[in-house]
């Protein structure tokens, strides 16, 4: 699916377009290569002045949900990067599949299966895939949340 | 680590103790057997009327940050089953070790990895290892949130 972007809109807020809006509970099955079924996936080919290679996945609470978080799932592709950027909105982020690294408050932190990172109000940080497979990662947020603004680079 | 436990708690809320309040960004290290470096995991052993053989780890969300949402890893020893119960509160369910069933308003769903759940408000649900290995799973959910309901055995 190719979604009109625009140039200057953070990585983290990249828009998804579900098929339909669901309700009830579900279950979203996960399928080879990092995808879930009934799930649109932005696509990976895009880019803007501040990120490269970054695919989002909506799963759970941009459909009708009444959580007060959002789940969703970013996949950054090889070489690629998220937008480097603060907020006051904070992150949870839970590492699904390869190796990457996230800059944080000016600190470089390799990560891996399983590793969490919470981002903290107002701290500049970005996630880098510097390996030869893609890496993907939970990110949790609130719902109601702030803009980002982008940070100069590194 | 001991914590003693109210028999009628459900198994969702099963309370952890963290070692300290937590402040400001941080990597939370992935460790082997799906423990993570500094958080407290509730005794595997304990069990109450309701559930059996689940332990609980709180990642982000319990520990000074100001989320409006919990993050949490759960896992169900082989042979153990989470309580069951409805509440108004929603749940946010990934898969990240091996196998379970969910019961989901009167329907049994296989559950492997990253298979994700969302349970509607008032749904009746519960998680269930019948597998010889630990079934693990995170757990997100408002973190203002209503008590659960035990429901009868189904």
């Amino acid at each position: 699916m190719k979604i009109p972007t625009d140039p200057a809109v953070s990585s983290c807020e990249l828009p998804t377009h579900a098929a339909s809006t669901l309700a009830g509970s579900r279950v979203l099955r996960f399928q080879r290569d990092y995808r879930w079924e009934g799930i649109p996936v932005s696509e990976y080919k895009q880019s803007a002045e501040s990120w490269y290679g970054v695919a989002r996945m909506a799963l759970v609470g941009e459909t009708g949900e009444r959580t007060r978080f959002h789940v969703r799932y970013f996949e950054i592709a090889p070489g690629g990067f998220s937008s480097r950027e603060s907020h006051r909105h904070e992150h949870a982020v839970i590492v699904l599949r390869g190796r990457g690294v996230v800059e944080l408050g000016g600190e470089r932190h390799e990560l891996g299966f399983g590793d969490t990172v919470y981002v903290a109000p107002h701290e500049v940080h970005q996630f880098v895939n510097p390996t030869s497979e893609p890496f993907g990662f939970l990110c949790i947020v609130d719902a109601e949340r702030d803009r980002p603004v982008l940070a100069p680079p590194s």
